[in-house]
């Protein structure tokens, strides 16, 4: 059973570097809009029989992306696929994980079935904002975390007196992850959501006072919590210009507009979401490429993934 | 069981026609975007025990609004809504019935699967360009027809020496539907596919010279097709000046310059699809409301569609 | 994983063909009925991790062959088949793709749920009457096409000056292809159906007078339509004694009466169906077995179909 | 809700006198085959909302009969009626629950599995040959009994002196029930199955010198089972002419020559199966529509029916 | 359509109370095991058509208690229930959410789809530890909570001087609920989890020196966490003597003997499970019978839950 | 593929038994219980890509068994595991075939849905109580048998005028193999039974006067069967001390007062449920590890089971 990779229009780079890594060329597709916007997909290489990895981040668009890997997955499956995997860097609606407000879809929920309903056997996701994911899907999900390789990443960069910070009290798990392996002290921003998108903060657990904070997060979208953690932070007398980490660096809305108005000295992102230039920012991208060739041919070669997932 | 109505985002004109034919007031519903693009869903009123029907083409940008319907109905699923029926008064995607170049999707049925996925219990349609599409589905699909409410828009304007076209072979039984009604001859066009978008026509069946065509067809999206048809017409010696109609008036990519250069005298398109202005173009909307207003009320209190309904 | 192939009752010499083929002895099974007419299946080789292939075509009584590979499927499935692929020549009840008169089942979407209830997961198909039912079934349809084979055959067979010609409109597509292939000019004849099985010829599109008329339709069931086409071609001075081709040569209620009454030159189907003698039909069957090998050789090596599939 | 019966094909005369009792008259529907024996169904009557009940047992020809039932299930689904309830007299395929010799299908269940894939709703069978099919169905199985009816019919015609007797093992429950409400002494012919068809008589449990013999069973099928017990009987020295009693009298296969060729004083059976009309057979048949109509009137107004099922 | 509510056999004391307040009486119901441990199930009222309500915490022992659930939900099932909605007081398994350590069974998902396999329709549960099993269903989870009902209870026995504490990070957004609703500051203990069972306290945000600690959790299982919290907030300097206030008393292992060894002043709970008799222990049970009844009758008469609901 | 064999907790020194004769070493997993009886799965080897075998009878605890098998499985599921095939050698709730008073659960079906729910794959079960289970499950079952191995043990055990008795109607079908087997005489003994757990022997159909009777049954649960048997036979003259032979000795309830109070020789049982110790029993445990160990390896190497399945 012969491996193909594909990618879908979001991340093609990514693509490219992971099934360089994987030692196979991209699998040719056409993926192109009729005028009206409706989508067409067309696959190009045979892949009955073969082992198809799909590799589409369900970044903004949102909609538009996850169309895409639907229709991919289905051309595959009719195509004769014996198994259609989806590698999704960057797994959008994460967090539409309930009804928070009564009357409101469950936004994941919703985009599980439609993964089932296209023939996706498995789905590969990296360092999901809701980790409960799994339990939505009835197919496997294997959770990658990007951690070890931002942990590398960031190790020449951190200076001695630093302190790991998670933004908000959610994050705290993830940043405990960062302080073990990065043999740091850690220190929680707690905030108040007022409404939807503004935030207040409200104070902080932990020395931070004369040290370099290291904030990080699953990923920074709107950069609000952010901007409002180094705002608390440099209000709490830390060494201004901080380091921000973060698996996924969306950055949308305003979000370059915040991050240029505060002293960061370093962001560090994965590529799970492909990155526009910002001239303005002081932007380090580190590629996860690795990790998913590893997984794909782990998962190709039905070998253990045990050391990438999360562990909680 | 009492009855709401909701709008989707692709065409709320209609829905508040609709709404008000059926004599309620639409349901309230936010629909809106994260800064990342993902759609935010909140129904404000109450469902629970409701016969829910929600009004959404989906019509470019077709993904956006499909989502939208899917995580409306997946939002009235949860809040205990009795029954929830799509009325979907443009259904894209409705080409993609087969694999035509091989390894493509079916996108139709990957539609018809999400529909389900999303506890959408029964389907209204409107001259579906493939009728096929039921048997996509599992639940209910009922397929009305605006061609008596076109045909009624039609009269007046007819001239007295006029003949029905039909701009392709695939069209020739809606064509007759209308030339039945009107009692007019009827003319084929057929054309050469040659490549994707473009055409090439090559001969006409009927008498055309000297009349007034008449030009029917499901949809004009493009115009690609029916501004062929107009050239091949006018080379038969039509009298110039020809009538457009058809249900969905998409007119998308090129179709306002290609209609702005050819000599129509009305485009009758219905509402099915909200129009921008084109002061360019002779249009002449006629509204599908009442049809949709008697569907509803007849499936809420259970009496039969009959003769709304395409009958092939 | 080793191959076996097993026929229904519908066309036993076709599987053999086949099977001598593909290189395998034909798998061993009972087909019975009890006394109260209900079926009984029993197969008799071991199919456990094999990869099982079921030749049965739904000519008539459609039912019944439609039940022997639904029980032949249900039987490989619990006896451990590791996939089940049904190989239908002739897919019957095509023509029930949608409600065309109100309140009628889908009959080819109840067909399609029942091969899909019976563990079936895949199905090959030859030449469908409506190549959409591809969007009706969840599992992958393989879509081949007779018409190379036909094509073959009939080139030796061909006068030289004539015309391939569609007897009605619905199959022009058809026509097209063999037009392409033997590179002859083509003709329609188009007809209004007048009620359910008599049809009233109408005109012709194209010229066939003094040429041969090499009729093409995917199917003659009663060969109302073919006669009808004759009469209308006789008419419009074409030579006498036309052609008729088919992929599926059904010849049910009068068929065998109003071809012997008709001066048919040749008619040439495949052996989708099983034929009777007819010694009044200047009959020639052309074997599809070496399509239905190669397609099965291609399956199970899991290798590409695609140019053995329809493309529209 | 307003309620619907139809019938399909198998025993319009059950059907008519159930629809009389209930106080509706039949629903109108078309149920035809074309020429090349596909089916064709057609519902003339609004079902929409309606809550609808299809009275068809699955007696000789079995397929056609089934079929007729689930495209009249179809039909119903998709012209938006509420709920689909199959009355199914008898319920053919019943025997083949398990897998007898190895690599056969379950019958059974394929059959339920069938009814699922129709839309059907809920299932309404009388005296099962084998009550574990509840379990093969996912939809609420209503298992009713006519041995109230038939112990009814049979008390006039009861000798003073006679026994019940079941004529293998496998029905001594069934035996008992009558016994027992009859207030007669039970025995029991038990045989050794040879071969399919044929039956060897081994030996009687209880007292049957002479006595006339009631033998009870649920169906006649093709009588060897009766015949060779009846055989046994006279051989143990009961008084001849005995009453033979069940629910299903299929007489199919040779049935009508051995019952014909023993002397039977009575053949006791209910309407499930349409009769053919025996001359030479001492026949008496009891309608069991009071029972199938008290059934529908309760299911619609959703009253127990407690007192109408088998219990074991 | 009648309500009908029968009791599992984990907490009849809350479903006599619940139906009482409803104003029915419980339904009748047999739950007993056969001396190999078997569930014996058996339903001895009339369901058919009834709108039923099955009350069932997967209270200790969870797998005997879940078992009860799903035979109660399909008899009423195959009973004719129009719909069957399970209330599921205390859901077990919840904290089964997500593979924590690799290769685990994703607990609450399986939970989940065993609830849809015995058909159940809908299920109403109360505070669950994870919000996002919502997620985890295909059916509507109406997520009530007991917050009001116990913030009612704790006024009057609150001290003029008291903080809200949260145990840990985890229970920080249910704490700002009590805080809210109370008008108290808010404290939160954050622990590091060393070990499967025992549990570190690590340190406290927020001022209660001086003030009467009461700690809020969802549940209180082993009591561990709350007696870590209840030590380190004694350390630091509060008044002891601490209320502790939580949804679901469980008290399992050791957690009587840890509450008996610490000074504790009140433990209010609901009665969402079964509670045995400690006297030892300063126990206050708040019912949430009438929440639970508000709940059931807005659902059977189809008015919003709205305000009955977790908003997060 | 390579092969995993899992025990769940049922039944550990038949698993290892069986994985010793397989050639592979068990499977490591922990099965451990939370303090609030939840169960807790997880599995420590890599599943990926294998073959997983789970052996897990489902004796009493039933419940408890019946959940670990089903965490166990979807652990294996969501690992990556290829195929998941249950080994479940005695399997409860097979009596609760059909509703047998009314509004009862299928409990049967409900057991073959949740093993659907949690991804196995097939079941494989020895000597049910009722065949018809097969019919149950959508995925395949094989059922074996566990009589050759017995009749093994019981042959050097054999007095040479020595009868086979089934001690009710119901497993006459089992002795009957039994007694081809051994080339023995058949006796049965036929019960009324009168309420729930008391029997009351009502005869005996041959002959056993100065026979030692070997009792024979699929089960022996509370033995009340068993011992009401013996008390007729001893009546009937045979001689005293009997054998006792079935698949699965349960011994719950009152089963080893009742065995020991009557002069049983031997009680031969194969090992599908682990047994205590009973002293005061002449208990003679026969292995069926070879029998399982067989089909596993067949399953796996995908041979024919047709030899090791019950034939009817």
């Amino acid at each position: 059973m012969a491996i193909v990779i594909f990618s879908g229009g979001a991340n093609e780079p990514l693509a490219v570097a992971v099934a360089a890594q994987v030692g196979v060329a991209l699998g040719r597709r056409v993926i192109a809009r009729f005028p009206d916007s409706e989508l067409h997909v067309q696959i190009e290489d045979s892949v009955r029989g073969r082992d198809v990895y799909l590799i589409q981040p369900t970044s903004p668009p949102a909609d538009a992306h996850l169309m895409e890997l639907l229709f991919l997955a289905d051309a595959c499956h009719r195509a004769g696929a014996s198994r259609v995997t989806a590698i999704v860097p960057y797994f959008g609606y994460a967090r539409q994980d309930r009804r928070a407000r009564g009357r409101e879809p469950v936004g994941a929920r919703v985009i599980s079935d439609l993964f089932a309903a296209a023939h996706i056997c498995r789905v590969v996701a990296v360092d999901l904002h809701t980790p409960e994911l799994e339990g939505f899907m009835s197919i496997p999900l294997e959770h990658l975390t990007a951690v070890p390789i931002l942990v590398g990443a960031l190790t020449p960069l951190l200076p001695e007196d630093c302190v790991i910070v998670s933004p908000d009290l959610g994050g705290v798990k993830l940043a405990q992850r960062y302080a073990t392996a990065l043999r740091k002290p850690l220190a929680i921003v707690y905030k108040e959501r007022l409404s939807g998108r503004e935030v207040e903060v409200r104070g902080i657990v932990g020395d931070v006072a004369g040290r370099v904070p290291v904030i990080v997060d699953d990923m920074v979208s709107t950069a609000g919590t952010v901007s409002a953690a180094i705002g608390a932070l440099v209000q709490a007398c830390c060494i201004p210009q901080p380091l921000v980490v973060a698996t996924h660096g969306l950055l949308v809305g305003e979000a370059v507009e915040r991050l240029s108005g505060v002293p960061v000295r370093r962001l560090v992102f994965s590529d799970t979401v492909a990155s526009a230039n910002h001239p303005s920012l002081p932007l380090e991208a580190v590629s996860i490429a690795p990790l998913l060739a590893d997984a794909i041919k782990r998962l190709h070669s039905e070998r253990s993934l045990d050391d990438l997932i999360v562990h909680h």
